[in-house]
């Protein structure tokens, strides 16, 4: 019987080749007829790369790529990351024809590690709320979230087992948690930006969007330049963290609220120790200031745009509220920002914290007639700079639910190590139901 | 007798299309002119857009040029800013024919202004220490420093009233002072750098080149969308300044040490109240990290480039030196430097000081095969993120040598009134030396 092979996170994937239990044109082959199968449904792709074309690219350099750590294995990246000679459109028809002629580092990096690019991924119209044609893996009558719609769905939906997105807010924890699978924005200034096209270069990361926390830390690590081996030891890290239910922002689905209380539970049983995180309105006030220091921003980098007046609505309501905000108001937000990032940094280092525990957006993927999912549970973390994963860690109907941990500047290794052992123990309280 | 245009500053060149005493084309021609007679000798152009497409387009569209804010003039960039349809090869070989498909927001900005883009002017090997074809426009055996160096030696030699630089250590600041012209480099985050070329984004800042202050100040508000009326008055503001001779961090010319005295001097002489800058150490200190964190930044902002042998031997060390570099060491040397620069603002604060005034480079530019000189002058300002403004203060056997005047963050606007300040007694004190 043939193996779902598209099913296996990367990592297994390179286990399976390493040991000759498949060839990489098995497991390409085992891709493209998951896209085959769900992608008119799911519509996670702007632009697939020819499964000819792949395996010709693979025959072309073989010896390279066996011998390289990705091995010919494909991983996608969002429409507004460049790649040379494909379209990056950002979303938007002002750029439809639009060609590179330059990949974005973390597409050089991906290629010269042994990666193949599978295609892009759709985005939102310029990274912001427009949606594209994607539908939500789990019930294509709801979004899969934005702005990193595509590569969410596209590795939720096993079309692939690693995407490149970006967040400017909450662009790629909301679709993680909106279509199930594992988001991690890195602290602000982690990975390079070149040729990743900005929306306000106060806020833009870089994410990557996978089914296995181990998975992110390998593509991390390749960004990086990190050693790749060994792979890390997740267990019994002794863990100090704090929940923030997020209802100072807006309203939290009870199911969200009862999955939240539900993993605080479970950590508690496995010995982490809880503390109290009091910066409601600190949290609060951030989350205002992003919105104002996003569209000052977003007004400046955009210029070329504001030309068409086939710019989206939502994109052209931001740019002008961007416009309309003074100068001196932008910079003293910049300078509130200052303060309440120091009020959080104490708040870790009084703690002993090791992250705060929060939903990853406040529910479930609403439907899609009622756009891509509001994203303030983000926007605070994401002007802080804060290293942030999503994990799948609820389900309602079907429907999967994430909750975040975020972690302390520039700790993104021990951050993700943490998501590596919530993720195991949550998986095997899952295993312990179903058995 | 025909008036020399390109003598003037842009803002003067305005009054004059305004009140009818010039013609574009008139003022075009003379630049044309003045290019055609020095370009030769100084090589500030990498690409240069033939006078007669530039009056086409100026004639194709001469009613929104009649009544733009920029009415047609000339503008210049360096070429790691890209141009829509325009060579933009970073100085380098391995992009000799690169044509990108989008203008920079700057680009763009100035356009929409009504500004003509006369070209590109020659930067150093991907923005750093590998020198272009340019010379010194007041001795061609010398360096016009590096590396935005088309760019200052077009404006200082009036072949251009503006061009745009980048900034990453001290590539607009030190060509401003071995070339003679006005530079300015914005607060970190100042303004949009959507497609310029990055090389480390901790620290990659837009550069204003210009003849006069106020013309930089013009500039500023076409690209920050702010209003363009009226004009800042600059007289009579009260201000407590620091000096900073840099011996601390390396040799500094006797004369140019002469120069920051004197000009500490006569600004005693005008009211302005000098306040002690103990911080020797701490400039040291962010000037060692500014190098490691440089380092760290271009080895992964560069991994496309890595790939090929023709990239210059600069270039190479500097990477080799980033990818040994441990990420443990770098996240170190960036929370060293948010240590260091909360020392610098408490300095500011604790002072109410307007800003430090510095040599803007060592000392007069040295001879071509000592390479573009050294920037250890500008690391520390340029790491923690500070406003900076070289001025043409100076002059030793007729080359001239800058002091920079550096500010607390954002406040650029105050800064640019005080360097247009000290322009102005600088300009009234030779007047009366030549009287």
């Amino acid at each position: 019987m043939k193996r779902q092979w598209f099913k296996l996170p990367l990592h297994q994937l390179l286990q399976a080749l390493n040991a000759g239990e498949a060839t990489l044109p098995e497991v390409v082959a085992s891709f493209y007829e998951r896209i085959a199968k769900r992608d008119q449904q799911v519509g996670a792709w702007q632009y697939l790369i020819e499964q000819d074309d792949y395996l010709a690219e693979y025959e072309s350099r073989r010896a390279f790529y066996d011998a390289s750590p990705l091995k010919g294995l494909p991983f996608a990246v969002k429409d507004v990351i460049d790649t040379a000679d494909i379209p990056t459109t950002m979303g938007s028809v002002i750029h439809q024809d639009r060609i590179p002629d330059m990949d974005a580092s973390c597409v050089t990096a991906m290629k010269a590690a042994g990666g193949i690019l599978m295609g892009k991924t759709v985005t939102t119209e310029f990274a912001y709320f427009q949606a594209g044609k994607t539908n939500n893996p789990h019930d294509p009558a709801r979004t899969p979230g934005g702005s990193s719609s595509g590569s969410a769905a596209a590795v939720a939906d096993y079309m692939v087992p690693i995407a490149f997105g970006t967040q400017t807010a909450a662009s790629v924890i909301r679709p993680a948690s909106y279509c199930g699978c594992v988001g991690y924005v890195g602290s602000k200034n982690e990975f390079s930006l070149r040729n990743i096209q900005p929306l306000a270069q106060s806020l833009d990361s870089l994410g990557i969007l996978s089914n296995d926390v181990l998975d992110t830390i390998l593509v991390r690590n390749i960004l990086l330049h990190k050693s790749l081996e060994p792979m890390p030891q997740a267990s019994g890290l002794a863990c100090v963290f704090g929940v923030f239910s997020g209802e100072v922002l807006g309203p939290i689905e009870d199911k969200m609220l009862e999955t939240l209380a539900g993993c605080q539970q479970a950590l508690g049983g496995q010995g982490y120790h809880h503390v109290d995180f009091p910066l409601q309105e600190t949290v609060a006030e951030l989350t205002v200031l992003h919105g104002q220091i996003m569209a000052y921003e977003v007004a400046r980098n955009l210029v070329y745009e504001q030309q068409f007046e086939t710019l989206g609505s939502h994109m052209q309501a931001l740019v002008a509220s961007g416009l309309a905000l003074p100068y001196h108001d932008y910079i003293a937000a910049l300078e509130k920002t200052d303060n309440l990032k120091q009020a959080l940094l104490r708040w870790f280092e009084q703690q002993g914290a090791d992250f705060i525990m929060a939903p990853a957006a406040s529910g479930v993927a609403p439907a899609k007639d009622e756009g891509t999912g509001a994203p303030f549970m983000s926007r605070a973390w994401q002007l802080a700079g804060l290293p942030v994963v999503a994990l799948p860690l609820g389900y309602y109907q079907k429907l999967p639910m994430g909750l975040q941990l975020i972690g302390k500047p520039h700790q993104d290794d021990r951050l993700l190590m943490q998501a590596r052992q919530l993720q195991q123990l949550f998986l095997r309280s899952q295993e312990a139901v179903s058995a």
